[in-house]
């Protein structure tokens, strides 16, 4: 059977398939930026994910490719594809996670509920969208944001003058409705190429300066409605796009009892990091079965609830693990999740779980274990 | 902090602390016997672990060095100490696992519940120690036995005719009663250099021709007395001998309601493999923390019950993921655990591990899963 999977992108989801791989038996490799990449134990190549001869250099003794990140140019998705190379996802996916005005259209088209948007490339568009939606409006540069990158709120047109400026022909920014928003959910699901799908319970998900910092699995208050809302939501995003291995689907629950898609990624998410301690399939194991076209593993919990703190920065003293004997003796039950990367403000350096049947003592002890990495 | 571990041994054992290692942020290193071993992905070395200098090379680079295994030649051990290098399990604890007279006199000295057993070099040894206990002892080679070998049932000298004669001047067989048991239990315990000690729950395994098959945790009907002389003979064996790292206790429970050790192993071992899918910490994530003496984790169950299931042989047409996508599709609670070996009649290739809270129905998932693999 199929058993060799290459990666492109050796940042640290790549890095958590590792665990996922050495348990199932495949054979697991990585193409990763550089030497010291955190996914650099199963590193078989570095090099230029842009580049056309590396990656089919790197596929030529893969089964399957599949993706660390969703930055891989189409080009490059295609010569694959040309080369006989199984892609999971595949680029006629991948585009709409690479284009944020591309995801709105077709996600208009199938009929899921997202905040109102418009393309704009004029400071005139601009002023209209925003009389439109009392004023003030997200924008969006259609490609290469993450973590509140490329991400701004606006209150008129000169707010991304700078935007507009850079923009060529054709090109246009993403407005959107700023959201009254209770609370951010998100939504993992995993699809096979044959089409068998198996959804994670929702989740909900803390940001902090636009980069996540909690989750909580499952949200609370959400069995019946909310889960089955966002359930159809991400059956139809993955069904109707036809996204193979694992997507996120991040969801505002509105102050009007609305559920509605901010982002998609298609890959293993930061909210799904709870699965590795707290469900029976963690999201890189079934990102890996998916993209295998094996059967999806139970995607149940393991205990009532499960919480995710993420390590932003690390310690100042620039040993991630330093903290672990104060940590681990005050906090038994966390599993601590380090990347393999140095201490730097603000950059995701790792995450602890823990899972239990107290939410409040779940959320104590997580956020407890994890200030230790956070002097 | 002291963050570099070097395993000697590239056995399934070494392969399954790969995970735990990567989760932790430890930098993992194996010294392995061959360039195709089961933890060939953290092998920075393959080399002979019986010569001096291949382990004095592998060990520069670590600040601890652990087993696979308990073979490595004391010669080798006490070098290793004498560079400064931290091991653990050390030589004096290691001794005891290594020759099973030694060990039989130490657990005598600690005052340990064990079967009755005697020294034996000569024909009237065997004959004077089968008439005390009924004309039937058990017979076993102080060294390198495992996994059934090195272990006869006897009721004649005759029946070790060939291992009398093999005796060098001082050596002797070890000759135990043959126990009357109820059952077979494990107790698995952790402990660091600073002492502090961890407990499983007690687990009950099940043989099949002199290998491990089926184990099942907690062992039913265990809570109580049976736990508490589980957990106070591994605990007393532990800080008697000063064992660091993980070790497992084998023990009878007899007919008469005593609890005898049968065997130790001072190192990750098949009973306490349920622990990857059924404790909030592996043994192998355990084992890691204990000997680079960091606080332990908690040793409590994800579950009412979890049992593990060996795979062993493998499928004959040799690919031991061509069962998956059938095992998976009628299996989906089950963890899949390949060691990346070539399958072979009788070779311990696998296991599968289920978590639940029905009893019946685990061990009928766990078998089942398990038999796609046994064809």
């Amino acid at each position: 059977m199929t058993t060799t999977v290459g990666v492109i992108g050796g940042g640290q989801l790549a890095r958590m398939m590792i665990p996922a791989s050495v348990n199932l038996g495949l054979d697991y490799r990585v193409l990763a930026e550089s030497a010291d990449s955190s996914a650099s134990l199963a590193a078989t190549m570095v090099g230029d994910y842009a580049d056309v001869e590396t990656v089919l250099a790197f596929a030529a003794d893969c089964d399957v490719i599949t993706f660390d990140h969703e930055h891989v140019p189409a080009p490059v998705l295609n010569a694959l594809l040309a080369a006989g190379v199984a892609v999971h996802p595949g680029p006629h996916a991948l585009e709409f996670a690479q284009d944020k005005l591309r995801m709105r259209e077709r996600l208009a088209e199938l009929g899921i509920p997202v905040p109102g948007w418009t393309r704009a490339s004029s400071e005139t568009d601009v002023a209209d969208f925003l009389s439109e939606y009392g004023g003030r409006a997200v924008a969006k540069t259609p490609r290469g944001g993450y973590d509140g990158k490329g991400v701004r709120v606006i209150h008129a047109a000169a707010d991304i003058a700078d935007w507009l400026g850079d923009l060529e022909r054709g090109e246009s920014i993403l407005l959107e409705e700023f959201v009254e928003f209770r609370r951010e959910l998100a939504q993992m699901i995993a699809r096979r190429p044959s089409g068998e799908t198996a959804l994670w319970p929702v989740v909900e998900t803390v940001q902090a300066n636009g980069v996540c910092s909690e989750v909580i699995a499952p949200a609370p208050h959400s069995q019946g409605k909310i889960a089955d809302m966002a359930g159809d939501i991400a059956t139809t995003i993955a069904n109707g796009l036809d996204v193979t291995g694992v997507m996120a689907v991040e969801l505002f629950e509105t102050t009007d009892d609305r559920i509605l898609v901010n982002e998609l990624a298609m890959r293993p998410h930061n909210s799904g990091h709870w699965s590795m301690d707290g469900s029976t399939t963690s999201q890189f194991e079934q990102h890996l079965r998916a993209v295998l076209d094996l059967p999806l593993g139970g995607t149940g919990t393991l205990a009532d609830w499960t919480v995710m703190v993420n390590i932003l920065g690390g310690p100042s003293n620039g040993d991630m693990l330093s903290p672990y004997p104060h940590a681990m003796a005050a906090h038994p039950t966390v599993k601590f999740h380090s990347y393999g990367k140095a201490p730097r403000p603000g950059r995701k350096v790792g995450h602890v779980n823990v899972a239990g049947d107290d939410l409040d003592e779940v959320v104590y002890q997580a956020r407890g274990a994890a200030s230790f990495f956070q002097d």
